[in-house]
């Protein structure tokens, strides 16, 4: 059993960080109909104002506002109705004092008129006139000309994830092929010669394999691309064959299984032969997760990561290295986190940053209003190696490597899956 | 304008919930693999025990328990090693009293051992010999048969969206094509004399399409499948005639614009005229999203929602109304929400259910262990018709149609976007 320093979580992210800092994401523009859930890799500047023009948020009149001034439901003004705009059309008149233009909602003001009166405030008065009941200010019921977005004014920065309402902003704006940051290319590798596939019937000392697929559909869902997927047999000359063709095609290659310090611990040296740099990081001090590893080639620019054997384990640290790793690279910020009181003590693992997995619900309390709705996290504890754990979680909270645990009622903060 | 009595948001939900309530989604199987993000539609049973034998979760001796009664580390049991199991493989020997069998993490013990003690605590002694220096209760270091997931549990529930961790766990019990909801097909028609494509220049008086874009990718995200978007010029037959078309090929029709009691409301009557129970939901008392449409066609079994037309109160009613009908009907709970502290007085919009837009921030508290995470809530207040409030929204809180507004400090609940 070789010696191995155990970073700490932090220690280990700032080594991957430095390691891989040369790799930046590369990029490309997407249609931005087909944008969405990707990064922005450029701050959006709108090439124009939104509105282009004047434009009413009511249904009404536009008048010149001083004409209004002094009136009152029982003292009305007069004013000549000289047009009705058309929505999406431009007024063909000036407005001059004492003179009205019907304006639909969204439609665009004529020049000369700094207000609109809601059509509820008025009443048609002979043929072109009608008496206006209400006063209004100057801009009452108008939205400005690029009063939403402005010319040259960044509507989006980099880093953004697309959510639908960042596609409304992009086609407001007709900025129609955003630039964003093209996926990482993965391969994942699961080693043991315990592992059958999804597929198979296991024999008495089976097991399926579990952490292929679910790393595989993390790796999905926070963006990456999946050139490949392995299942290799505890043979350290055909896990050095598959780590090194994924080298060339991949961005980054995760080996799961294989990395404690049993008799087979072959990812580790392999690992540590074929990157560059070496293997930087030989355990970290986190529980579960303890025996993870990460080094960094310069010459295929590829990320290496050995994931814990253990399903719960290996999807954890995946998202707390690979996923987080990404996400700096990206200017992504921090995923946001729940506030939750957690519901028992928990003691936290000496020397280590624990993860803890929470499920989390919400019960009235009986307060009154200043605390009407509490969450509660209640922790999730079971042994290693149990998947139905992480299915039962809806986040995770870190317990730092020197506090001593969590007291019943303390607010934490929870990480969402 | 016609007399119009509008619904609260709970009675329109009723309402929607019942017209549609036949309409059940129908459901596909589909490779696990492909399954994520996908709606669970049945309970998953496991078909075995998981594991399918007795498991160890560490390097080291299965022994028997008993052996090693009295043990300490001054005073060790000296036991015999008659095999050495391979991960993968099932032992081939029985463990006599005095006896003890290498086993791997992960690995299978065999019969006759019911504990096993690290290898930290074990020390060889001539050739097949070892002192163990631990003594062990029975089941420690062994996950048991089933102990997992045991045959028949219902491993996953109706319902439940498919994450990365439900992929593992469908891959560990082998259930490899899991039953799944089939998305609903919706059409997006936008409606507007104002509105151009997003590739488009606006004239004066014009704007580009949001809503239809916006909605489409909230749809996307949701599981919607897109049958078609179209934009439409206000005129009567054209949106009668898109709608008809519409209700052939979609399970749900969404129209927005045009749903104001203003001069053109066109969408109202040809929903009320097409839909065979009719519309019966003429406006919510919510804000924004008063100007809301809901009905109901028997005959072609479609769902028939006008939104408003501004982009920000057509996304959140799309949410509320279409995005609920959906979860209600697959059997999906309410997405989780955060609490947060607002950070202002907030007034309601009296007689509605105010749908506030919030952004999120994190901040730490003075106070120490017991607060020492606050997550405090922005309330985002801009004129109708902005979509730049939307992006700097992480999520909305619903206040309720009774309460008289929130008071600065109030922790709230926030759906997140």
């Amino acid at each position: 059993m070789r010696l191995l320093k155990v970073d700490t979580l932090n220690e280990a992210r700032a080594k991957l960080l430095k390691a891989s800092s040369g790799k930046i994401p590369q990029t490309e523009r997407v249609p931005f109909i087909q944008s969405m859930g990707r990064v922005l890799a450029e701050n959006v500047k709108s090439n124009e104002n939104i509105p282009g023009f004047r434009k009413s948020t009511v249904d009404g009149y536009a008048v010149r506002s001083a004409d209004t001034q002094g009136v009152t439901e029982s003292i009305p003004v007069f004013l000549d109705v000289i047009e009705e705009v058309a929505i999406g059309s431009a007024p063909s008149k000036t407005l001059n004092p004492g003179q009205a233009v019907y304006v639909p909602t969204g439609g665009m003001l004529p020049e000369g008129a700094d207000a609109m009166v809601m059509i509820e405030y008025c009443e048609k008065f002979d043929e072109t006139g009608i008496a206006v009941y209400d006063s209004v200010s100057p801009g009452r019921n108008v939205i400005s000309e690029g009063e939403d977005i402005s010319r040259d004014q960044i509507i989006l920065r980099r880093g953004s994830i697309i959510r639908p309402q960042e596609v409304g902003v992009l086609s407001s704006a007709g900025i129609t092929e955003p630039e964003v940051y093209k996926p990482w290319k993965i391969t994942v590798i699961s080693t043991g010669d315990e592992l059958v596939g999804a597929y198979d019937t296991p024999e008495k000392g089976q097991i399926r394999d579990i952490n292929t697929y679910s790393v595989m559909a993390s790796a999905m869902k926070h963006g990456f691309e999946i050139v490949e997927t392995k299942v290799i047999k505890d043979d350290e000359k055909l896990i050095e064959e598959a780590i090194r063709e994924a080298m060339e095609t991949s961005d980054m290659v995760v080996a799961s299984g294989g990395s404690s310090q049993g008799e087979k611990d072959y990812t580790a040296d392999v690992m540590d032969r074929l990157s560059g740099g070496g293997v930087f990081t030989h355990g970290i001090a986190l529980k579960p997760g303890k025996p993870t590893i990460l080094g960094y080639d310069n010459r295929t620019e590829t990320v290496m990561i050995g994931l814990p054997g253990h399903p719960a384990a290996a999807l954890m640290v995946f998202e707390l290295t690979a996923v987080w790793l990404y996400r700096q690279l990206t200017g992504q910020p921090e995923p946001k986190t729940a506030i939750a009181e957690i519901t028992e003590n928990v003691a936290a693992a000496g020397g280590k940053t624990t993860c803890l997995l929470v499920e989390l619900k919400e019960q009235e309390s009986s307060d009154g209003a200043k605390n009407s709705n509490l969450c509660k996290a209640y922790p999730i504890l079971g042994k290693s190696g149990l998947m139905t754990t992480l299915t039962r979680a809806d986040g995770y909270t870190m317990i730092d490597v020197n506090d001593e645990g969590l007291k019943e009622g303390r607010q934490i903060k929870v990480i969402l899956f």
